[in-house]
């Protein structure tokens, strides 16, 4: 992979940032290639696609522009390992979820088996581990094995509430932020780990609040769909029986969604519930504290540890956030 | 967990060992029971089973020799550590093989399902990382991701290797040192890495050494069980696709074995071939050649490198590699 292949969504923020970023994020591109085809034919066309299915970069270059343009290798080496951890949960989770396509793309799991699956995900992520550990940054090795002890505890939350309807909004957004939201927190101290700089702990809350918005957003396009933009069936999350935010609040505004038993859905009754909720307030509810997230986000970097060019760049990626479809 | 519960085939090491083992092994055993503790009692039922299930402490008994008297936390964290990639990849190999027990107890995967079990598994990695990188030790890090690397690498060859009887020795030589003698070889590394010592290299050789006659053994066991020993029927690798060394030198004895298709098995058969692969000369074949290696490893530490304890302990050790049963 070359810079050249660098997802389009995270084109505009490339565009509007000095060289060195887009710079920077082509060596990461390179790297991660470079490591996708380190193990023979099989493996390497394994991780190349799951490293095309992965999206848009969002955890390496939050690494790079928290590291500014200092960092050097060290920012480099954080911004590849944690799109490998990023990776691996990503190949895992398929396997949980049995997920047949990422992304409009078939996953490890269903290419190769739940078998390989495993061993892909436990080899992308020793495998990030690795990559750190290689540049003698055992800062970085003590951050990134933090949020991924998060993110496994996250998934075996989200396994023991499985179709449990009854679950609160404030263990919905506990899991969030241990699934999702800690990886952006540890992009952005990862970034800082390498080049040092002020604000430390306003960049960490600023990536907290996007990606808690990241995973309230997905949880909506889960319910809205289309499919032809994310890649993967509407209804997905109440399938599996994952009960997200969208269904907390639209079970309170609409008695017939109370009643529903997730254990009992086939797709198509899972589209006809996504209409139900889609048809109560919930989806606005849901969006709108997303956008209040990046919004505090945004007030968190308007401090003056942070330069023009990164109050910038750095809105452009929490407004990214929100307005994704895929 | 006390160092009351240290598994009995240690014991005879223990025994022989000055104060300072025991003590110290105590101390990981009490480390390794908080941290399966720390999750809240689900995961604590899990990860304590899998802590049970794990057998002899093998590993971070070497690290903890490795480290000698000296090594301090560095080597109970790095001991402390391995058992944890170690019952990581416990966990997830019986997701692979949807084996039902583990040394008698049932696994993660039987009591709680593939979802849990590759949470569980990610989690013990995951945790793997930070207990070394919270010591700040980044050397053993490197050591470490780079042996856990070599097991999922291992893994991911049996998977694809699976019901080809056609596999050569050197290729299963060669998987069985991924998949095990590297983390019996890191262990030793990590001891080392934790206190000095000379003679680092020559270590590094027993544990490789050791670390296959281990496989070696345990493939033989599949094979002879009895299963009330070894905790898991006979003919599990059979069942699995998994090709090993008994049965590539029975399929040269017997032709009536070249001729088996792994892919018709069901358990009865499976033990039928069992007693043919015993009926030849492999198994006494494979059992010579893991004889033989312990002999090298023995050979190895005969180096003036090693004091006269550390050479009887690490015999001791060696021996009991060839001597287990379960």
């Amino acid at each position: 992979m070359t810079g050249s292949s660098v997802p389009p969504p995270v084109t505009a923020v490339m565009d509007a940032a000095s060289a060195w970023l887009p710079a920077r994020m082509a060596v990461v591109e390179d790297r991660l290639g470079e490591l996708a085809g380190a193990y023979g034919p099989r493996l390497g066309e394994e991780a190349e696609a799951t490293l095309r299915a992965g999206g848009k970069r969002l955890r390496p270059i939050l690494v790079l522009m928290a590291a500014r343009d200092g960092g050097g290798e060290r920012a480099i080496r954080a911004a590849t390992a944690i799109e490998l951890l990023h990776m691996a949960t990503l190949v895992h989770d398929d396997v949980l979820d049995g997920a047949p396509v990422r992304r409009g793309r078939p996953t490890v799991v269903a290419r190769s088996g739940r078998e390989r699956a495993v061993g892909v995900g436990d080899l992308l992520l020793s495998r990030a581990f690795a990559e750190l550990a290689d540049g003698g940054a055992g800062a970085e090795v003590a951050e990134l094995s933090s949020a991924s002890v998060a993110l496994a505890l996250g998934e075996l939350a989200q396994r023991s509430d499985a179709y449990d309807t009854s679950i609160t909004e404030e263990r919905y957004l506990k899991r969030c932020t241990l699934k999702t939201a800690r990886l952006f927190e540890s992009a952005c101290r990862l970034g800082r780990l390498a080049a040092g700089g002020p604000g430390t702990e306003n960049l960490a809350s600023f990536g907290r609040e996007i990606g808690l918005a990241f995973q309230l957003l997905d949880d909506v396009l889960d319910v809205t769909g289309p499919p032809e933009r994310t890649g993967k069936a509407r209804g997905t999350d109440l399938l599996d029986g994952t009960v997200t935010l969208p269904l907390i609040i639209a079970r309170r505004l609409d008695p017939e969604l109370e009643a529903v038993e997730l254990r009992d859905l086939d797709q198509d009754r899972a589209e006809e519930i996504c209409d139900r909720i889609a048809a109560t307030a919930a989806l606005d509810q849901v969006r709108d504290r997303a956008r209040e997230g990046i919004e505090r986000a945004k007030g968190i970097i308007a401090s003056e540890d942070f330069s023009d060019e990164e109050r910038q760049l750095l809105s452009m990626i929490a407004d990214g956030v929100v307005e994704r479809y895929s």
